[in-house]
């Protein structure tokens, strides 16, 4: 229906997440009526992408750099690491302010790695608590049927090591309604309640 | 909190209509796990979009060539035009298999222009309909207030040229519930109800 070379650009749209073939029509279209330096200037970041950005050799952030600007940063605390699934979940938690340590990304979960051909970085956050001065490890995997899998599998690695091994806690969302929480929520709501 | 060729891409995605900046950051992530020459591919399809695209000398559709494919296609009814808002309309109607005639992209509605340096197509359309052998043209201007807007402008200036003008039905949509139906829908309906 579409040219061609339209409809190879709409197929790449669609192939992204969460982007569906009408939408991928219509985002092709808008930039259609994009004027060519703005195209070109869009077509050269996204080829860039791999060559200016890769992973932290410690954390395995996304970084420009060798370290990733957390951790470079030597005012944080460098003696709490924080386990997350992937990047994005760090920028998640530093919104909040409330995490001063350091991190380190798995690269998804024991059952379901983000990418089939890159193991999970277990093995290299095993050596990180091994040869620093770490004190505790919070892991902040998703509260999912995997997130929890690979959480307790780690503990289980983590804790010959005796470091002190915490996990985010699962309870009612704020502004949530307990009329409409669904039972695994409520039920960590209970299990976790704390005395006031 | 990104590197900044990073956050650049992601300005870039979130600028798009439906994408948020939320959305745009998991999908620059998921580009970057791509391999170089898939990079590579999309980004020269995106750079080559404007390149190989243009409108139809005739009806305004997209076409990568001086007539659009349904314009050069001379089994099409000559006599019959179908005035849409935008490129996309002609594929949503095209599916339908019902409309054998040709096709006029206004390029938007008189009060909302798709591009403003860009006024609607509409003298080129009188041109058409003065020159050709034009015997009904269709106005399939979406049914809003901008599109009814339009759709009664067109139609002032089409009667004179004594050609017969419809416009799409108003009604329920097939497997529409008449209790959920919003007051404009089923007045339409009724205002539009036909003899069984």
């Amino acid at each position: 229906m579409f040219p061609k070379s339209f409809q190879k650009l709409i197929d790449h749209f669609a192939s992204l997440p969460s982007v569906g073939p009408k939408m991928a029509e219509r985002l092709v279209l808008h930039l259609w009526k994009y004027d060519q330096e703005k195209l070109d200037d869009f077509s050269q970041d996204l080829q860039g992408l791999k060559r200016n950005i890769h992973f932290c050799s410690q954390c395995f952030n996304i970084s420009e750099n060798g370290l990733c600007a957390i951790c470079a940063d030597k005012k944080r605390e460098q003696n709490t690491i924080c386990v997350v699934e992937e990047p994005l979940d760090i920028i998640a938690l530093e919104k909040t302010r409330r995490m001063r340590g350091l991190y380190h990304v798995l690269g998804g979960t024991i059952n379901a790695p983000d990418d089939k051909n890159n193991p999970l970085k277990i093995n290299e956050l095993i050596t990180r608590l091994k040869s620093g001065n770490i004190e505790e490890v919070i892991i902040a995997t998703n509260p999912t049927t995997e997130g929890e899998a690979t959480a307790l599998y780690l503990a289980r690695l983590v804790r010959p090591l005796n470091i002190k091994i915490t996990r985010l806690a699962r309870g009612l969302p704020t502004g949530g309604d307990i009329e409409y929480a669904d039972e695994a929520t409520l039920s960590g709501a209970i299990e976790g309640r704390r005395e006031l």
